[in-house]
């Protein structure tokens, strides 16, 4: 059976890996913070690729930053890592071959081979963690678009300006609904600048009136997002992953966005990929890249 | 070369006409008003049909309402048409194989086949009529979600419920920037009940203060939800159509979502099929539907 190492780079943290075909992971999971400068992130990445690529067929690396088509190099900015981040040339590390694509891509995709959305052939998946993430599965293949970088989760909850996104733009679902929109939301709420998503979820527990109308209103604004979501690509599911997909009532976002929608009715379901989902969809990607494009 | 009967069903008018393999008219338009009732819309179907049947190879339709994944009938409803509609059994209707499709889903292909989006593998086609209609082409296929229903352009202008959508939820798009959309701001910014789109579009030649201020909003609101579809699709292409297309700036349009999105640069096109893409699209459609699912 073919093996992958996988690598799972964020702007914190760099995980890798071994993972066969089927997803399993066949080694421990290796852990580094993630360097500041692109020099030492190409090292911290030879020295992970050195140690295993003897002992499996491809590199596969699930990266934060959207990917080209050719699965060779980043296209466009990435947030919190170091700027030259994205000039990378990954096939230069290793002798094996050498596979990227999107972090949310990837987890998306192993939601789809072995997670929440098994079995279906057109869905969409998005990460909640510090920012938004997406990943589209449509008629078993992941949608790329035209440079790769389809499925970002930036579209407006606003027309009028409200709110700079981090990404430039204004108003995107992703300043709204991230750990950092729903911060915002709770910081104009509740005038506290130093609120953290962490009082919000205690507060709820607690039935807190003001923490709840945090709440309520992050769940207004993922509602209003999925019923576009649902509206556009008519998925069977959406999947929710990341790290404060925990705190989402499903069961009532999925019915009231099946309320509203103009399409047939769609799940909601948390990811079942696990935490190392990217590094799983990196691998199980990089084993079916030939039957990607076109 | 394969010949179809194209028939074009909207809620005021139905068309009909013979098309060629390249999308080529062969004969004279038949136009007929809409009747009220299912059973006069049956009969006038009948009645086109029996007079050309013999002469094609299949018979297309392109009509209003979101259609199955099997070509054969309309799920959901359908707007102004009589509410029976979808009920109706469309392969009944000729000897002849019977193929069935949307028409703004037609229309997007007739632009993909022969028309502004012609050599791109990923675009989005809006129509702007009394409604605004969506279709999708992924990689060369037309994107037809898990029911057929994929591509409606209901996805959210305000989170927070301050516009009836015809389609029963609230705040789409499509009612904003529909003629009927339009409309409606125009009334909430002129405070007159009367005003037309005529009325805009005559008062912005004139450079009337107030119809210009109507005119900006209306693109502001189409610019908010094409930046959206750029990034959420990452299309080479967006194609305008309907009979509101003349009316939009596309430069303008094309420049401000390109400032805002984080996906690469997009194309803003107006429609070049002509009139009746619609019928077009249905007969090139059809001709080709062995290759359109899976």
């Amino acid at each position: 059976m073919k093996k992958a190492l996988a690598i799972d780079v964020g702007g914190t943290k760099i995980y890798s890996a071994i993972i066969d075909e089927t997803g399993k992971i066949l080694s421990e999971i290796e852990k580094h913070a993630t360097p500041k400068t692109l020099e030492e992130i190409r090292l911290t990445f030879k020295n992970i690729i050195k140690k295993y690529e003897s002992e499996v067929d491809i590199v596969a690396f699930s990266t934060c930053g959207e990917v080209n088509n050719e699965n060779t190099k980043i296209v466009g900015s990435t947030g919190n890592i170091a700027k030259e981040y994205p000039t990378l040339n990954f096939s230069s590390l290793s002798t094996k071959p050498v596979f990227v694509e999107n972090d949310a891509n990837c987890a998306a995709w192993a939601e789809y081979k072995i997670g929440a959305s098994k079995g279906t052939s057109t869905s969409v998946m998005v990460t909640f963690g510090t920012g938004v993430g997406g990943g589209i599965i449509i008629n078993n293949r992941l949608f790329k678009g035209k440079s790769g970088a389809a499925g970002a989760m930036h579209f407006k909850m606003y027309p009028d300006k409200r709110r700079k996104c981090t990404c430039g733009g204004w108003d995107c679902f992703e300043i709204y609904t991230s750990g950092l929109g729903l911060t915002k939301t709770a910081i104009e709420i509740s005038k506290n600048p130093n609120i953290t998503t962490y009082d919000i979820f205690d507060g709820v527990k607690k039935q807190d009136s003001q923490m709840l109308e945090i709440y309520n209103r992050w769940h207004r604004d993922i509602i209003a997002g999925f019923i576009g979501l649902a509206n556009l690509f008519d998925p069977e599911c959406i999947v929710l992953s990341g790290s404060l997909a925990q705190f989402v009532d499903t069961e009532s976002v999925e019915q009231k966005v099946n309320e509203e929608i103009v399409t047939a009715p769609t799940k909601i379901y948390k990811a079942t990929a696990g935490n190392y989902s990217g590094m799983i969809g990196a691998a199980l990607l990089a084993f079916e890249k030939g039957e990607l494009h076109g």
